[in-house]
């Protein structure tokens, strides 16, 4: 399948990134938020495009259509790619499921983990049966943020990203679509692979929580990743990298270690040997501050839709994720928020409560 | 019994103060500390006594004796009062264990949680017989530090402080002695009141776990219970709290909360609702700045003996404590160090596995 249209869903970092990137590649890019957070895309209006600048193309982009339309937006596209914060793929499953068309290719940009199955288990309550391809890559491909009205600086592109498909049957087709936009993709075994890679949550629960009082009380005036990841928060954050490993391990799967993601990323100029020497020697993430509060998506989105998968899937696999729940729930403690309330649990991503071998016969064909 | 000679055993900031303090009060004090720490008492070997200041009684206090020498330390006193950080009781036990005489009082100040359990375990398997009664206060009598050679700043001297024999039938005794030196003091029902009335624990491993960047990034360099107790980590500690006063339900004891032990205790001039507005107001704790490394004994000595009793005697009496599990395994992780493995366990503790009204009887008793 030849992609040419486009909707990007989602109108903040990632969406102006995404959506500039893309129409200065060529394709027609619709780009959609929703009515609440109309004042996204109101200063695209005005200038009739987005500016971008840094480690993608460079240019002034004039997307196609800016809309809070929702069916205007993903009308005859041929891809919809979302790209919110994964705590919110379920509400973005409920706005596009009824407009979705046989044919199209959705790619959760990025899944973090668990998406495609949250979002696939969404569809399916809803009882939407079209013939849609559901797919996710493990991170964001663009770090970027909105630095003007209708403008995005770009600091870095994801290099070897990993996406997958649920089931994992459909990954070599929606794969062939996705790689038009982006050639540095790589297709993964399922969505357990690109889930269990999600590097954020990795790193940001553990960075925020034992920084919780630096951040509070400063409103996060230092950078997050080179001041707050000293070497015993890196540590932690090695701690959960370990526990996520060896829920890959079960599944049979190659686990990579956050400081070779990093380095194969693009993140670092060369392979750290510890978490804490990869963020010391970051390129990508080096000017970035800290969260000034601490209901921050690096708590909130990385809880749900990271510890939170993880821990549940650790358990139904028989793996102790003692650091990972000890994260979660200092994060539900000192945010006085019930993250499991919302969280990715099982039940939410629909995953069958079968052994190994039945989770991955499903993991490919969404049936055991 | 009339207590007229004293050795108080560890010459840190709480040594210095208890020292100079009880000298000047009119005791004969002798001063010990253990060979490898004697640079503590030179200054006052220089000098002849210690100079104090501040909320306790003020003086050049000329001590009766500053050794290395535990036999001399401990020889024909009525009082032994082991002022050293309270991972380090068993290691006293064992040193003074030997030269301890029949009619003796032994006091840990403090005794932190299960501090004369393990005092007593240890005599015990030693196979030490004799005539002692050892006992502990729920905290330390002097918040201070040593400000200079052989002297030492008194920034508060705790009030209504709880103190308890183990077993409890020897408490009257002990504290009719102990109150000639403290009036303040008041006479708890069982060493797991005061253990579990342990106003550290509650506060400074998670005060370290969520600083634990700015700690160590910055060295310290702000005022830990100001600055670094922010409401998300009071809340945390108001989760240690709250899981700690379920502990002394289910042992049939009253529970008062941190905010309430900050006012009784006299570190806050008016009854803070909750924790954050305790330690924002409080008087003798905010010029104290946050310590530089994190394997300080406010992680060192409140996870092994605040935090990990609490969690055994929580075990074993029903009460979760997913809290202050979670500040455990930080902890361990964060510093690397396997805090369980010198923690104070039930079995360190000598704590039988038996039934709630089985305990009782053995803190009261010593047998069950």
């Amino acid at each position: 399948m030849r992609v040419e249209r486009i909707a990007v869903l989602g109108a903040g970092n990632a969406g102006h990134a995404a959506a500039a990137d893309l129409t200065l590649a060529g394709y027609d890019v619709n780009l959609f938020e929703v009515p609440e957070l109309e004042r996204n895309i109101e200063p695209i209006l005005e200038r009739g495009g987005i500016e971008i600048q840094g480690a993608a193309r460079e240019g002034f982009a004039r997307v196609k259509l800016a809309t809070t339309n929702i069916k205007d937006a993903v009308r005859n596209v041929d891809l919809i790619m979302i790209t919110v914060p994964s705590s919110y793929h379920a509400a973005f499953a409920e706005i596009c499921a009824p407009y979705l068309e046989d044919g199209q290719i959705v790619v959760l940009n990025p899944g973090h983990t668990g998406g495609a199955l949250e979002f696939a288990k969404k569809i399916g309550d809803l009882g939407i049966r079209r013939d849609v391809k559901i797919a996710e890559t493990m991170t964001l491909t663009y770090v970027c943020r909105i630095v003007g009205p209708a403008k995005v600086k770009v600091f870095h592109v994801h290099k070897k990203l990993l996406f997958a498909a649920f089931p994992a049957k459909d990954t070599g087709e929606a794969h062939e679509a996705f790689r038009e936009l982006y050639p540095n993709t790589i297709a993964a075994k399922n969505v357990m692979e690109t889930g269990l890679t999600n590097t954020g949550a990795i790193l940001h629960p553990a960075g925020m929580v034992m920084n919780a009082g630096w951040i509070e009380r400063t409103k996060g005036d230092f950078l997050f990743y080179v001041d707050g990841i000293t070497p015993s928060v890196a540590r932690v954050a090695e701690a959960v990298d370990s526990e996520r490993m060896k829920i890959m391990g079960a599944f049979g799967l190659r686990a990579v270690s956050f400081p070779e993601l990093y380095f194969e990323g693009g993140y670092t100029p060369v392979r750290a040997s510890t978490t804490f020497e990869a963020l010391q020697s970051t390129v990508a993430d080096r000017q970035l501050r800290a969260p000034s509060f601490l209901t921050h998506r690096y708590v909130d989105e990385y809880v749900k839709c990271g510890l939170i998968p993880m821990a549940e899937i650790g358990d139904l696999v028989g793996v102790n994720t003692p650091t990972i729940k000890a994260l979660i729930h200092l994060s539900c403690t000192m945010n006085n928020v019930n993250y499991w309330a919302e969280g990715r649990t099982l039940e939410r991503m629909g995953v069958p409560r079968v052994g190994i071998s039945s989770l991955n016969d499903w993991l490919e064909t969404g049936h055991y």
